[in-house]
Order: structure tokens, then C-alpha cells, then sequence
């Protein structure tokens, strides 16, 4: 398996464009994104858990009820969330897509990110399809992922290569994510592409299994979106045997899956709004997943372990609150934590208390960009990894006056 | 029922005072609080719910179990948390304590708070207490509400006046919060006094009833402290009959109670890290208390909308999204939202989505020090309070080196 350039577009049969149609009114930034396989993919899709769900969400689950799709649209700059008229909208988004590609309505996901409760206009993305349609290319996964950015900082975007049964296959994915950004169950903005050929059945399945050690494992803010969407488009253009069940070819394309998603979680992580480390935090020693799972979950939102990151302080007592308030069933006098980054590994705690360690030490690594909270529970053999970012003045710059 | 000065000391038979005796490196902030009462008294108290506990809350615990107490020590500036002689610090606090005022060692509250990790000094402490002691006076609620603050910007203490089968009876209380407020099931500093007479079961039934919709409802910033505790004692000198069961003495008393209680509580919440608003959310209309909790707590603990009520931006769609993923069981199509706070009310959704309303009115509204954040559920006739605060720049600036 090697990472390959391409993003949404590496995969055999895939093109993609971007461009800016009006919704935004900064005329520099990309509004709307297309993706669009020669032929028909198998496709699967989570959704968020939030009971207020973007009307585009709506309308994309009808569409995928054959798992089965061809293009994906999505706008930036409106949610199209909490409007009356909100799955109107996005008929009609579908509905002018599907004329230009000539295509089947139903072969469309749809897909919205901004703001909520400002009606979403059908104009520009009306005057601007035709021209998304004209341009989509091999070379379009770049501006595709620039036109479902919202406070994004960076563009998420990666492709890889590997091989199922002799046959050389590819799979690509961008996201957005930024902030709002505490999946629950489903996730923020991802289109992921592959040439693989899978059944619609064993795509969800993969999807929804991946997501649970993955997506459901980011926090930025502890707010799970109104609009959260991750999406496999499989179109069998590789030449390999379809999968079909369970095996070593779908063993293979798990991992390949969870390469991407890893990658793009990381991603998403580290530009989280105002960020400016990324956080991993890597529990072992649990009885069972669901601990490790729930330590590492509180543990990456404790916003005071999050501010204190960001001021590189080896606050270590933040971390073992976060542990005893997490719910999970821990005996916190087994529990060790440590600190690491590129500059090295240092340890703070051993058996619920502190050991004596050089602060000089502990401020070099956390000083760096991607910072790793190694906890041991000392019980078990299961374990988890979540990411999240630091909590900074800039995540409450941007959020102080968001719709302006 | 009226508001008078005076704090814990308001309640006959109790003195307070509170001293510097260098826990903390500024000498200007005192760090060791005591409160007396000449007579022992019925005490009731509730814990956090954290598993890394405090070692002073194990020794309160220890101390309560009769349901009696007379005195409470409290430092500052370190929290005897994750400590391994924490439980023997604790103890030598009381014992010290004990000595000076010549009283039962199992008649005290011990009580800490600050850094979570770092030894607790003995010295200090005993080198205080005789002058502790000798300061006690009817005067001295300010110092002792002083001793007791952390990352509080202002001394939270109230009193009052309420009348018990023909007996003026008294009720006082001091509390420190700030930060690492969320409780659950408990909560953070609290210490509250009073004349009447009580049995330590009825006591411990007001209370623990009283904290579901106070404390229980406020946060600041979701994490849930080490070592929250609100403790009450009630030396039964204003001369009432001994309430020992349920009727208008403990409903009154109860009323007493919830005023003292809910003064703090606001308090708390609008002295939280950093925070330059009160924010206080007001749900309606749903169909049991649990739900409307649910809802209340939830969006006041978004970290999104924190920011928007920072940025004074009516920002409604964040309501929604919170009162989405708050789990409680909600039909968001009847789901109305306005604002208001001392320059009027604004309503800015109704029936799940946006209504037309004036922006210039909105934030005029919204940059006032107290705002409420007012839901319906239109669904059924329950209610509830929660209690939070906007998240600043402050905050982060606060948290993000703490230990320095």
C-alpha cells in the first residue's frame, strides 16, 4: 500500500471540480464541489445522530436506499439547516445536476456545510452547475476539497494504491471539518472514492465498522454538527472480483479504508478551529474497548486539558479529571500518563500520582505541533486512540462571530 | 425572607475567618479558610462524582457519617488531589484544627482546592491555624469566602432572614467556583451555615434534593472537579422546633435553602473562568423534568454557542444544534428560541426554523452582562434552569498555564 496524488480523483473513473458560484460572498473562496464516477458505484453513507439534521441529509438518504450513487454535490457557505424549504432546495440541487450529467436523480448524494437557519438560495448553484459540470477533470480532487471548506485552514485531501487479487486499485478521500466537529455515530463532511468492487452491503458494512475506531473517535469542540456525512463511492473499475462477503479481500480493503480515514481524521484534528497542535490521545491497559474508548473521548475534550496543551503546561491532574468524571469504570490508582512528540516521551504520573519529572523536559515536547497523551489503565489488554486539537483564542475568535 | 449582610456568619453561633499562611507564593492572597460554630451541629454534604477524588472529601466523608460536624477548614492554592500522603495531610489538617479549638476531630470538614498533583505542605498549614483560630469572629465570612477562591475574580457570599414557627431563623453561605465546573450529582466549593434546627436526615434530604436543580445545573466549562462539595451546617440556635420530618417547617426551610443556593449558583456561573456574561437558559414546554434538563444543560454547555454569546451574535442555529444532540427525546418542528436579558426579548425561532428578526436588536440585547437563552419545546407543561457563562479569550489564557 503506498500513498499516491489524486485525492478524490486517483481512483479509475473518477473526476472532480470546484469552483466559487456565489453563495459566498468572498469571491476568492470556492462555494461547490462535484464528483462524478463514468459509471454507476456502490455507495454508503453515516449520517450524524443529531435529531436537527441538514435537509440535504434527507434527500441524500432516500437517494442511497439502493445503495447505489454516481456524483456527489455539495455547497459551502449555508447548511441548508432549520429552513422551511430546505428539502426543496436540495431536490433541486440533485435534480439540476442530474439533468446536466444526465444521470439519474437518485444517483446523487447531496451535501450542504455553513451556516444553519439562513435559507440557502438556488441561484448561483443553478448559474454555477454548468460550469462545475464543463469542468470536471482528472486534476479536479484539489478544488473540489477547496469547495466544501468552511473555517478550514488547510484542504484534506489523500489517495493511496494497493492490490486486491492481483488487480492494482486506488482509493481517495477529502473532508472538511474545522469546527462543530464531535461525531456521534456518523461524522462531519467526507467523500471518499475507490475503483474497488464491492457490494452496496459490504460497503456499509466496511464503512460503518471503520467509522467506530475513527471518525467516532474526533472532538474539536464537544458539538456534534447538524450536517455530518461520510461517503464511499465504489465503482468497480479496477477489475477486481466484487466482494461480496467477509475474507481476505475485504480484510484488505478495510485496511485500506482505515488508511484513509485515519489520514483524514488526523487531518480534520489538527485544523480543528484555532488549533495549533494536534492531540492524539492513545489509551491501553483497559478491560474492554468501550473503556479505552470512553477515557480516550473524555480525556481529548477536557477543555481545560485542551488550553493547557496549548500553553505546552504538563498538566497532568487534567488528565486524571478527565479520567474519573469519563464515566468509564476505572481504578484510578493503576493509572499512568505520559506526555510525547517528535522531542521525546516523558512520564508525569505512575499509579494516580505524580512522579518527579523535569517541567524544562515536558515543555521542550509539548512545545511541538502533534502531542500524544499515553495513558495506561494497568487492568486489561484493550485499548483505543482518539484525536482533538488545543483550545485556543483563536477557536473563540472565529466562533464569536461566526455569520459575519 | 430577606437578604441581609453578614455571609456564614449571618447564622447565630458561627464565626469565620480566613488568613494567608503561604500555600500560596502571594502574599496578598489568602489561601486558609475556617468556620465555626460554638455548638455542634447537623450537617449534611454531597461530593463530586468524579473517581478521582480529593483526599479531604474522603476524610469529610469519614467525619459525616454521624451527621454531625462543627467547623470547616479549607485551603486554597492546592487541591491534595492524586497525592500519595493526601488522606494523611487531610487528616493532620483536622487534627490540627481539632487541637486549637478543642473540639472533636470527627466534628470537621476538611476541604481543599487548587493544582491537582502536587504534595500539600503540612508546615504552612499548622503554622496558620492558632492565628486562624484566634481571628474568628462574627466579622470574618468576607476573609473566609476570600480564603477559599481560586481563579474567582469576586468573593460569591449571601445571607438571609426567613421566619420558622414564629423564629427568626438565619442562612448564610460562601463558595468558590471558576473553573473545572460541571457538577454532577454534586459540586464544586460550597459552604453554607444556619441557625435552624434540623435533623442531620432531614438535613441531608434538603439538600440533596435542593442540588438537582441548582448546582447540579450550572456549567462552566464540562469538566467535572476533583473535589466539588457543598456542605451544610444547621446549629439549630435560632431556637425552632426540630424539623424531623416533611410539613411547612421543611418546605420553608426548603425555600430557604434553594434562594441561598441559587444566588451562588448565578454567582458561579458568571464568575466562571475567564467569562464576561451570565448565561442563564430557560427551557419549557417539555414533557417530563429529565427532558427539559437534558436540553437545558445541553446548550449551555456548547462551546459554539459559549463563543457566539461571547461575540454578542444571535447566533440561534447553535440552539438548535445543541438541543439536537442533547439526546433528549425533542420534536425539533415545535422548537422555539428567543433571547433576552435587560434591554428586552427577542424571538429568532419558532417552530424548528428562523423567523425574521431585527440584527441591530438582537445584539443590542445580547451585549448585556445576563442573558437568557429561552426555549419551548411545546410539547408539555415542565421546565427547566441551567446555568452557564460565554467562553472568552480569557478562558484559554487562564487554562492554558495554570501551574505557573
Amino acid at each position: 500500500m503506498k500513498i499516491i496524488e489524486g485525492g478524490v480523483c486517483a481512483a479509475n473513473g473518477f473526476k472532480a471540480n470546484g469552483i466559487h458560484c456565489g453563495i459566498r460572498k468572498n469571491k476568492t473562496k470556492k462555494d461547490l464541489s462535484l464528483i462524478f464516477s463514468e459509471t454507476e458505484a456502490s455507495a454508503a453513507a453515516v449520517y450524524t445522530t443529531n435529531l436537527v439534521k441538514g435537509a440535504p441529509l434527507t434527500v441524500t438518504k432516500k437517494h442511497l436506499e439502493n445503495g447505489k450513487a454516481q456524483a456527489v454535490i455539495c455547497n459551502s457557505g449555508n447548511a441548508n439547516t432549520c429552513n422551511a424549504n430546505g428539502i426543496e432546495i436540495a431536490e433541486k440541487m440533485s435534480d439540476l445536476v442530474s439533468k446536466e450529467l444526465s444521470i439519474d436523480a437518485s444517483n446523487i448524494v447531496v451535501a450542504s456545510t455553513g451556516v444553519i437557519g439562513q435559507p440557502l438560495e438556488i441561484e448561483p448553484i443553478a448559474n454555477g452547475i454548468p460550469e462545475l459540470v464543463k469542468g470536471l477533470t482528472k486534476d479536479g480532487s484539489e478544488a473540489a476539497s477547496e469547495g466544501i471548506m468552511t473555517t478550514d485552514t488547510v484542504k484534506k485531501e489523500i489517495a493511496i494504491e494497493f492490490t486486491l487479487g492481483g488487480k492494482v486499485c486506488h482509493m481517495g478521500g477529502i473532508a472538511k471539518g474545522s469546527g462543530m466537529i464531535h461525531p456521534n455515530m456518523a461524522t462531519m463532511l467526507v467523500f471518499i472514492t475507490t475503483d474497488v468492487a464491492i457490494s452496496p452491503k459490504m460497503l456499509s458494512k466496511a464503512l460503518s465498522s471503520d467509522i467506530e475506531n475513527t471518525f467516532n473517535m474526533i472532538s474539536v469542540d464537544g458539538d456534534t454538527s447538524t450536517n455530518d456525512m461520510v461517503t464511499v463511492l465504489a465503482n468497480g473499475m479496477s477489475g477486481n472480483d466484487e466482494i461480496t462477503s467477509e475474507g481476505e479481500d475485504f480484510d484488505e480493503f478495510m485496511k485500506a479504508l482505515n488508511t484513509v480515514t485515519i489520514y483524514l481524521c488526523r487531518m480534520i484534528a489538527a485544523d480543528g478551529e484555532g488549533a495549533t497542535k494536534l492531540l492524539e490521545c492513545k489509551v491501553s491497559g483497559a478491560n474492554d474497548e468501550k473503556t479505552a474508548k470512553t477515557v480516550a473521548k473524555s480525556v481529548i475534550c477536557s477543555s481545560l486539558l485542551k488550553a493547557a496543551m496549548f500553553g505546552s503546561d504538563a498538566n497532568w491532574g487534567r488528565v486524571l479529571c478527565a479520567i474519573g468524571y469519563s464515566g468509564a469504570d476505572v481504578d484510578v490508582t493503576k493509572v499512568g500518563v505520559s506526555f510525547a512528540s517528535a522531542k521525546g516521551t516523558i512520564e508525569v504520573c505512575r499509579d494516580g500520582a505524580g512522579v518527579d519529572f523535569s517541567e524544562e523536559i515536558a515543555k521542550e515536547i509539548l512545545l511541538e505541533k502533534e502531542i500524544e497523551v499515553i495513558i495506561t489503565l494497568g487492568e486489561g489488554t484493550f485499548g483505543a486512540t482518539a484525536w482533538g486539537c488545543d483550545l485556543t483564542y483563536d477557536y473563540v475568535k472565529i466562533n464569536g462571530d461566526y455569520r459575519t
